[in-house]
């Protein structure tokens, strides 16, 4: 099977190498350059998308802010899956947020806002405290303002204003603060027939908006069952193919979605070496048509990200259960160059793994790792 | 790091997935056409050897059966590992027995043969049953002759002497046949520090001579020791660098060296899915100067061929535990076309779940399974 995934990233990289065993060849769309390359060499293939699409069996995304007249013109081949309304989904808040609506799952109650009137009414109405994101291109904390105080309104307003007035396609979707505990992520996949498989729920870190460690938490059957009602929900909604993964607040034991993302995901890295099928095989499986495989956890595991380095010490390679996955990428303050995979046979013996890890990483690279350590009971 | 494969078989192929990770990119030396081709794509890199291995920061082989002149060229550059002399002890039956008797290892009792006065001083020193095994470019059953009773001797050696005088360079080596209980092999690695890492036992089953399944066997601490002993002193002999990979005769209890691979090896594939970090990758770190991994048994694991055929029953991927390896080759007559690994949690569910491929897998194209299930204790 040929698949073309639109983007060429670290998540179009990862599905190649796990869609390599299973004779799938991968090639990217890097919209940047609008070339068609190799995932893994980054090697331009000389030929246009037109051609790409044309010599593939299936086009799948790895992520959602892609051009409009691309999704569309992937759609009409027929062979798009997840497809474009899934991908226009994760990629604008708007329809974010009516897809949950549709689907009758749990969100934080919101406005959409296009101008001061909007605004007021969004105070007014949802009260404060307040979160502003951008409809469309916000990702890793990025596009977001708060507001806590009614005095502080006037001046935001300014700056969403001028940010509104810049871009005439996007908006702001106004949404009431979660005082969430926690932010936790499913990650399953549906195919064509129905049917959904799901990972166990995994806990998010975050440091400055940025995903830095991935739990995978077993044991908690309530929120996981909460989960996948909620995961399965979303996923017909949209009749969706591949995989697909929803964030969530969790508000003591209450989930409440935070939001989807139509494609493999970080939080779901660990799956590489910590459940019986990963995330990248299991998405390619479910586009391809063939079955889906065991999301048991094999093993506890955690993810924690690379941001912004191109080196770690040598000798966490020693640490038994540990796998480092890099990127292949040029180094950039604050970019995902890779990341590094942790299990133990038991949740106490990951635990001193992940102790003895952050012995040894730099703490200004890797900031707030002690704190995860401590959730691991 | 950059990293030149002698050979761009399934094994190169299986390094490239292994190497993306740690930021190593393989390419590989294809011996039949004298050019150099990346391992997954088999797309012609248009450079030459010279110019591939002056690219390279290391060069290394996953085959045995090497031009002389490349191994001398690759060896000139300072960057070759394991290295020619343990490359030419792997492709040579004559070195590989010399190598046995310096290192001080056990292996069945052989004389050299390149006349007829060698032949019958053989039968005469060694006595019946004797197997005859070429000494260059024999592997999978292939260029080995059994003399079980003395007035056959003087029609193989008809045969013998025809084979003789077709090449020069040939000998064969005539070995006292071992009455073994079975097969198993120890798959290791040593690095240029001199530190060995070996993985479980893993006991092999053939079919014709060509292996068909490997299962890792845990638990016989005796037996783990004592291959240890021999993979330790072979390795040291040849001051080795690399993963390397023993097979011995089990005679009850006892080992004796059957051969030696000086490169990963088919009978640990099931480390792709059973051991910490895989013999691909732990292959890698030795040559690259990184820290070896663990080679902890992750979970009870097996492997089966996949011979001659280029599809299993979809219905297999439904299986946990189960991962499915292509080689993205075409099909022809008892081709190695990719594997099959299988783990459980514990053997009792490793020898259900095997059950269940072995019900779901054409037994014409899957021979004697069962047999091999029937180990599984």
């Amino acid at each position: 099977m040929k698949v073309l995934v639109l983007g060429a990233g670290q998540l179009a990289r990862m599905m190649a190498l796990a869609g390599a065993p299973l004779n799938i060849s991968i090639s990217a769309y890097d919209v940047n350059s609008d070339s068609i390359v190799h995932p893994l060499t980054q090697q331009n293939l000389g030929k246009g998308l037109a051609n790409a699409i044309a010599d593939a069996d299936v086009v799948t995304a790895e992520f959602e802010h892609i051009p409009l007249p691309v999704l569309a013109q992937c759609q009409q081949s027929g062979k798009f899956l997840p497809g474009e309304t899934a991908i226009k989904a994760g990629g604008d808040r708007r329809l974010e947020k009516t897809l949950l609506d549709d689907a009758k799952v749990r969100s934080a109650a919101y406005r959409i806002v296009n101008s001061e009137a909007d605004f007021r009414q969004a105070i007014t109405a949802l009260g404060l405290p307040l979160v502003f994101k951008s409809a469309l291109a916000g990702y890793d904390g990025k596009g977001q303002w708060r507001l806590k105080r009614a005095e502080d309104a006037t001046a935001l307003w300014q700056q969403l204003d001028a940010f509104l007035s810049a871009d005439p396609s996007q908006s702001i979707v106004a949404e009431q603060f979660i005082p969430f505990s926690r932010e936790v992520s499913l990650i399953g996949a549906r195919n064509s027939q129905g049917e959904v498989q799901v990972y166990p729920l995994t806990e998010n870190h975050h440091v400055n908006g940025v995903l830095s460690v991935s739990l995978a938490v077993a044991g908690n059957e309530q929120l996981q069952q909460q989960a996948q009602q909620m995961f399965t929900a979303v996923a017909n909604q949209l009749n969706y193919v591949g995989v697909l993964a929803i964030e969530f607040f969790d508000v003591n034991g209450t989930l409440l979605v935070n939001e989807i993302a139509p494609r493999v995901h970080n939080s779901g890295h660990w799956t590489q070496q910590g459940a019986d099928v990963c995330q990248f095989e299991q998405h390619l499986r479910a586009v391809c048509g063939l079955p889906l495989g065991s999301t048991a956890l094999v093993r506890p595991s955690l993810m924690v990200n690379i941001l912004g380095e191109d080196k770690v010490p040598e000798q966490i390679l020693t640490l038994p259960g540990l796998h480092l996955h890099w990127y292949g990428k040029t180094k950039r303050a604050g970019r995902k160059m890779g990341h590094i995979n942790l299990s133990g046979a038991t949740t106490a013996e990951l635990k001193t793994r992940f102790e003895q890890l952050i012995s040894v990483l730099p703490e200004a690279a890797f900031p707030e790792l002690t704190q995860m350590a401590a959730r691991l009971n």
